[in-house]
């Protein structure tokens, strides 16, 4: 089911460090992917919902070049992803073997994917970086999935950086990362959302005014009333 | 299927020391569990067919006290092992809470489970010990495991402690960790270990005897000249 | 404010699994200090309000043996701890020079102090388990605390194996490891915890009988009947 | 106590290597803070006196967002700061929780905050970058402080990145990272610094006109005849 | 013995990706040195045949700035470098002493070292990056080596990254870091390198043209002929 | 150059913390091997001069089961240990794959081998400790050396966790691990430690009769003056 334009339309506006915010109020602490960052300085925004790609440690009889022509490989995989879809990728962690390289980025790419988002690395990083998908990763290292990875499966539910990825959640990813929106709890956030960020950009302004932290932030009765008046005069 | 207890004999006299030589000879490097010790000093090798759990890391709205009674639950992947099953825990590494405590090891062992293997930890070690289950893992840790992982499902491939496993290759276990045999490598290896044991052992006696190690180990031509008229006056 | 006996006698008897059960229930799941395992095998469990030691990196020009003289040392902060207390050591995680020697750990045990939890390591292992004080650490390392450590403060709220522990606070710890109690939480934990134990207890007790897991743990309503029938027969 | 003007213009021009250098000849090997590195590239170098604040690892009755309001909280701490201070956080090394984001950052930037430094990450790095605040930190997170961090206290003796960081001792960072030079040893540094970096200067020139290294680098007494020529000439 | 200039021309056309994929074909998993990564962005490929620097950790008695003139340091092994030689810096990972900084970067590049690559890092960053040296390593830090590593000897075989490296083998080293190739396989590599970049950039071109995945990558026995009908054309 | 006996019988008597703390004194804080424990329970302390054996990351060219019967190989290195000596393996820390296995293990004890210490682990643990060889070690992994590691030479420098060891050096272990004494320390070292442990012997002592810790440890004047009555009556 891809995502309604009004909810990319709303959540490209807002930043990772809001949706984190808001899920902590909700009792999740625990929805930030580590150690993946964008590959491209100045990364924009992107949105979209989870697909998942599962990966285990290499096995020498597993993890070969012929394995690429298997049924089940990340090509088929890549086929089977509807336009729109984050890529979610459970490299456990490796580091020392790119999850794709320039090919199969530029046929995700090609497909219309949103966006790639893993606790691994990518391989042959200037020819991703110029099929323009935007990534999420710990990296690049040079050798080959399979040098260190065994693919396994798609659509399952995942670990990504720490974080429980069940397919259809919603990704929304920035320069501080990669956030994970549980589908449950998605029509929610997409309503808290816009006015959380309309409250802190206020708060910022009136700390380039010369306000003080105390009673600005978090508000006290006097902050929220100026801040009310404001709201209303918008 | 289970394994026959052929074997079961043979292997539970081939250390996993040996087993992971016969292996790199077959070209598989990447075959022992790391971060598994036997939890219980002195504890005895074990053989059985790998069973295979699978966690991914928890979120809070997923991994609840409540989650216990869902049908994709440890609880019903433990009814569903066969007697003399080893089960393989893929916990990511986690060591920060308990995979099993003393209630699901008890079920497990009353079961008839030949061991547990996991790269995460239990909880209740005094309670898991007295089980009698033998189990290797990092450690133990006091919190239960929705403390920090999401149980997802059973007898998928896993990856644990660095090694792909593969629901019904076995595992071998002892002092020396946990080792992973693939399914389609059995016969060769069961074939093979007991020679190289027997060989390993004459040529401890050897040096004990005073023989330095050059021409010894590995043997030249003239030692293997003497090594076979021993072997063959057994 | 030293325990109360009765709070010391209940808690002895509660496993730090059932604790932090208990503790995850109330919305807290980081309250079990990472790494630090008991250094004597089969420590009894043992009970104490927590007495915090601070240490941050050593500086060439403060850590030096000639500070061990200085008012705010160590051996001031021992003197000043109450009889029963337990002691809770910041190490920041180092674990390449020991936080207290045979000496340090001696005078402790004299003064009647319930046990010692680092997420650092002692040192003198051999005269540390010498004293008779229970202590849980990551281990031993023969440096002294100058080589890597600078002391800074006691009884400050301080991290220890990633969990905050606020002085007062209760500490228990077993075979498991060492658990935080806030002080906030005592009086429903001591109320609780006794029969969640005798439940758990119970349980394993029908798993010995042959009982199948589902519908006995969690138990579903005709095992809660079955078991509150038992219990009323006590 | 603000430093001179004359102590800042001098440190302005020393690169963190060079001090470095001069401080292990004092004896100090462990003053430069690992893992924090400039978010913003071609970052100029900042000097000022070190102002810290200390959290410990979260927990969740302590850190929530209702403790923003508290009396001892960050932005208590933040209105405490002198003009030209840096802020030093102590984030324990956790990287999944920024210290701080753009209101408290653009705050310090209004208040006259030299630089901030932390070995942990801060949050909403765009905005961040936005305030103009030149910070030293391991990267950025989304998730708020309260997700991983509880906050202690201010102007303590903290350990940041490994370095033991007493209030008051000087900060000097550039693309290197941060180095502290505690406050005794300031005047010898600041008066033998400049004639370092005059040396090693006149050494590359030396080297682009084609010298070799040895009898160059450390000099031997021709070339610091030859120095000395120079040296005198300028 | 210096590379041909054919070897160079012909390595630096493919990318790191390309050659791991070839080596791992023939065997070696290992080759791509782990933690290096290009310090200034949009850095162009580099290639050199190895000359190794072995450093261990510091002993005060040992790594001293007087060490700096003994007849066994890094100040004679540059000296000793060929012309084209890229340093390969076995730093055991120390990521907290720069091996050289921009006197030692800038002989290096006087004397037309085509790069360096190092497991730990470099100390005055912007000093190195002005030297023009092609630096890979784990990035920046302002202690000297005498801070934490000892000089112990040139042109030893010594890892690197995780990777074995022996003088003589060739180093090439791109935005996806570094890769050795060992010197018995060069020959076989520059063979085969051209045409696997060729047949690689030809499937992105497919893909741009929008062809499916599966028969594609890898090439299925239709595809390869419309390939090597392609080929014959160019 | 063997040890003389009055050395080992004067250094078998002092705790390594001991040791550590003489040559911290003389300014050498890094000399404890880190990660390297007794494998055996109650292990006795050791004391020997230090043989040093080096090994890099395995290459699969370089690293196989032929290359054991290498001219450079563990086996003639081996042959060259002198009696008395204790064997320093640098195995980069390399945990997944054993140094030795019972069979080298037997031959160095049959030759007379003080101890082995690694920062890498051993394998076949159980025929291991059958040799009765005392060794300091990670622990145990079943996979033979050449899946991980590739043997380089002997008696050269090494770093062994995390500190630099001169073939010549002497090494004592004991339950808090091993600890290097640079060869040119020995007598001062030897002269001093016998003193060291009688008066910290003498301060355990007083702590027994319920002394207090300040003014008895560091002494002051009083209770010095107290000490050396007591020594004076010894």
């Amino acid at each position: 089911m891809p995502l309604e334009t009004r909810v990319i339309e709303t959540l490209s506006k807002v930043t990772t460090a809001t949706l984190t915010t808001i899920l902590l109020k909700k009792g999740l602490r625990n929805v930030w992917i580590r150690g993946a960052t964008p590959l491209r300085p100045g990364q924009a925004r992107v949105v979209g919902p989870a697909f998942t790609f599962r990966f285990v440690p290499a096995r020498e009889d597993l993890a070969t070049p012929a394995s690429w022509g298997s049924p089940i490989s990340t090509r088929a995989a890549i086929e089977a992803m509807p336009e729109g879809a984050f890529a979610v990728i459970d490299a456990m962690g490796i580091a020392d073997a790119g999850v794709f390289g320039d090919i199969l980025c530029a046929r995700m790419a090609r497909r219309g994917a949103a966006g790639l988002v893993t606790d691994g690395v990518v391989r042959d990083l200037a020819g991703v970086l110029g099929t323009g998908l935007p990534v999420w990763a710990r990296g690049a290292a040079a050798p080959p999935s399979v040098a260190g990875l065994t693919f396994v499966g798609w659509e399952e539910t995942v670990g990504c950086g720490g974080v429980c990825v069940v397919p259809g959640d919603v990704i929304v990813a920035d320069q501080d990362g990669a956030v994970v929106i549980p589908a449950a709890l998605l029509d929610d956030v997409v309503r808290e959302a816009p006015e959380q960020e309309r409250m802190e950009a206020w708060i910022v302004s009136e700390i380039e005014r010369g306000e003080k932290l105390p009673g600005l932030y978090p508000m006290n009765a006097e902050t929220k009333a100026r801040y009310d008046a404001w709201r209303a005069g918008q």
